[in-house]
């Protein structure tokens, strides 16, 4: 079989490693490029073979940048005073796509696991204070993951911002807006029913 | 929003137009870009962006091949008296994978469309004539997808090889194995109760 296919064979390989790609899309996707217009398929893979030297860390958040700072942290009506903390960009993209949150973010670069002996050093968290003591900072939401990672990082940040004249939150769990309570995990439904608040509440 | 995600913003553009890929796979495959190790992100866009100028079509076949012919072609232990008619490269990657065929392909290249434009004339059929007419040939099998396009494009290519001294023929149309017949469309139950077998047949 692989031999068979020969000329793809390595490229979908490749593309079976990126996320949610399975043996058959990888599969999928090969051909379609093999038949694609050649430019339309250049261009794509140069825009790929580029990225590790187009992009950078915004020098202020962490978060992808295309010049020393990223777009939000260059944007003034962003509000300065409130700094969103998140594991990585994609977790900033998707508090930006909810499109509810006006102040900036602190990219950490992932969370603390000791299973992937990833450390708190390992983190931008030295950063993210050298952030809040130079700055005008009011609040720290801590929006690492709802994980036993996330968590851990989010305490661990919470512990050292405790001397701090700072508001220290975390976004709610709970039941998904519009999801059937009959899919809901335990974990989540104890979460929520521990977080209730009653119907007069704010 | 686009203004945020700047930096990856074409690369999702673009990941979105491969099949299987829609708006969400494409910013996590970005983002999973993004982060991934520079050597295997730029082998990945290498190898999509050299496709091509390495892929060609073997000149028997018509498949996709890397040499003047493709390994198919190029087998000796192939079944040189069958020839197995495909829209595409992936529909004869799919007969490989079901590892019952051992005779040789013809990738047209497509089906015949009149919506898309696409005659008999943009197709290799005119190769594939000229195929059986210089070879040992005993057997045509026409595995044009089964929908509009293919069965006309299978029509088409019968009735042209019909003052030949050749069997044509065209899989079974019918349940698919495994299948619940809840789940099967009614033109795909229609043919199948059509087709119907007595139990003892072949």
């Amino acid at each position: 079989m692989s031999e068979l296919l020969d000329p793809l064979e390595g490229l979908i390989r490749a593309l079976t490693r990126l996320p949610g790609v399975g043996p058959r899309s990888a599969q999928r996707i090969a051909y379609h490029l093999a038949r694609a217009q050649a430019a339309e398929v250049r261009q794509l893979g140069e825009s790929i073979a580029s990225l590790p030297d187009t992009l950078r860390r915004c020098a202020a958040c962490g978060h992808l940048a295309a010049a020393e700072r990223c777009v939000i942290c260059e944007d003034p009506r962003r509000d300065q005073s409130v700094i969103c903390v998140v594991e990585q960009s994609d977790n900033l993209a998707a508090i930006e796509r909810a499109g509810v949150y006006r102040g900036l973010y602190h990219v950490l670069g992932g969370a603390i696991s000791p299973l992937r002996q990833v450390g708190p050093g390992d983190l931008s968290i030295r950063e993210l204070f050298e952030r809040v003591e130079a700055g005008e900072v009011h609040e720290l939401i801590l929006a690492t993951n709802p994980t036993v990672e996330g968590e851990a990082t989010a305490l661990y940040i919470a512990r050292q911002a405790s001397e701090l004249p700072l508001r220290v939150t975390r976004p709610a769990t709970g039941l998904p807006v519009g999801g059937e309570l009959d899919y809901v995990d335990k974990s989540t439904l104890a979460r929520a029913l521990e977080g209730r608040r009653t119907l007069d509440d704010d």
